[in-house]
């Protein structure tokens, strides 16, 4: 389609034998911070694309599936999220979706990874339009100690938008973290977290639910959905909440534009596909 | 994860700038039919893959969500399913669901290329177990002269379960096959059609749409589900009735056992995502 010049950028799953490939005609980024392998590619037909040790994050073309997903699903559910956390998400693109709800009074954001914002800043342009919003506390550090450190029952909704179970995501999948969550939450408190896809990684999905359930979360729903640039073209946001029920949730205000989220889609996607409620069991 | 030696399949969408490949182990079958060029490889972590002119058609492992997702939403909207027409079709994964229905009484199912049947017979013999249902007529022929010369308003449901709008599956998008179709539909008769992937081929989704409507169809609906082998991981299948509303579905039966589907996550799919509504427009 373009006569440029091109070249591959492929992610390999290799558990699954699978890999995807988006063509780029140029290298933007290309920097190792202290955590990560940070990349951007201008590419054909996606606009920018992100990688993270060589994993893809996000492009500009379908981002918004994804950050809708992780924000207005638990939003929705709370009955009144004034304090939202958000550990990961230096894209922030789910902290512009978390700031469209008038309700939050405050985002807390704590990435460890500054790099990664900068680069949104410079390459998605559109998810960092709302970092000066007053509601808006941006730290760049340890997620896993924030919480480790944060006052009990202080927060209303958690938001783990993280990278996969590797590199400095790891921590973000272990019970320590999820305990510290439930703690940290209020009583009606839920939290949310980025949990691969059902095709590729449902052992990795049933150790999480099973982490959760210990962590003393008394129900726990993956939601799946249409994601392009992730392995299979699929994902799950995992809802979990401490009491109460999942499937109570609030229509969407009319103010919060969404180009992929319904409170209708919710709703169906709460009815979890049974071959995923078999493989989940009794977890 | 193999040890064995390996080689890419890869399926490039040109207009995309994009690529999804398996690895495979060892191609299967190999043979240039009438009407097209006819694939099938055993994969390191999929099953077994059948490609089509070098479009992947489906795999072992993940092939039940199509085939779900083409059969039930237009059986559970149809108030009494009871003559069924599948054009394409010819792996019978969607005719094993439409056979679930007790109260199907008969499906014909139209499939230009035999050999694909024969193929889905070798390498995936569960889709064609019930080929010898008393209620199935395989007729292997061309689907548009057979809803050409199909009687006025003798069938419930038309399920398009087609290849791509390139090759032999051309046809089957175009305004004379739809017309034929709501001609050959009672009057509560309803269609539904493979019509690609909204992150992929929204021109084509429009021009569907389009067609569907000059050819009479008073609603039309998209829904959209994860779908790992094809473009961008998930696809939709339009569904177009003649009179009436989309929205009233009845339950499932009890002994339609289903992976993928559920009634609930229909009627989520049914309020269609707003990039959609948006692209697809009074259309």
């Amino acid at each position: 389609m373009s006569g440029k010049p091109y070249q591959w950028v492929d992610e390999t799953v290799e558990e699954m034998g699978a890999r995807f490939g988006i063509r780029a005609t140029e290298k933007l980024l290309d920097e190792q911070t202290p955590y990560q392998h940070l990349e951007v590619w201008r590419t054909q037909h996606w606009g920018n694309l992100m990688r993270l040790d060589g994993v893809m994050m996000l492009s500009s073309l379908e981002n918004f599936v994804y950050h809708e997903m992780m924000s207005h699903p638990a939003l929705q559910t709370h009955a009144a999220p004034r304090h939202v956390v958000i550990i990961g998400g230096g894209d922030c693109g789910t902290l512009t979706e978390v700031l469209k709800h008038r309700e939050v009074e405050s985002v807390v954001q704590i990435d460890i990874d500054e790099a990664v914002t900068r680069a949104a800043e410079r390459f998605f342009p559109e998810l960092t339009a709302h970092n000066d919003d007053p509601r808006v506390d941006l730290r760049f550090e340890d997620g896993v100690a924030w919480m480790r450190n944060a006052p009990t029952a202080s927060v209303d909704v958690i938001i783990v938008d993280s990278t996969d179970p590797i590199g400095p995501g790891t921590g973000l999948f272990g019970p320590d973290f999820l305990a510290d969550c439930h703690r940290v939450l209020r009583d009606d408190g839920i939290m949310v977290g980025q949990s691969e896809s059902p095709f590729y990684h449902m052992p990795l999905m049933i150790d999480y639910h099973r982490a959760m359930r210990d962590a003393g979360f008394a129900e726990r729903r993956s939601l799946l959905f249409p994601q392009p640039v992730y392995p299979g073209g699929s994902i799950t946001g995992t809802l979990a909440r401490k009491t109460g029920s999942l499937d109570e949730i609030r229509p969407l205000a009319a103010d919060v534009a969404t180009r992929f989220y319904r409170s209708e889609l919710h709703r169906g996607l709460l009815a979890i596909p049974p071959f995923m409620q078999e493989a989940l069991g009794d977890v």
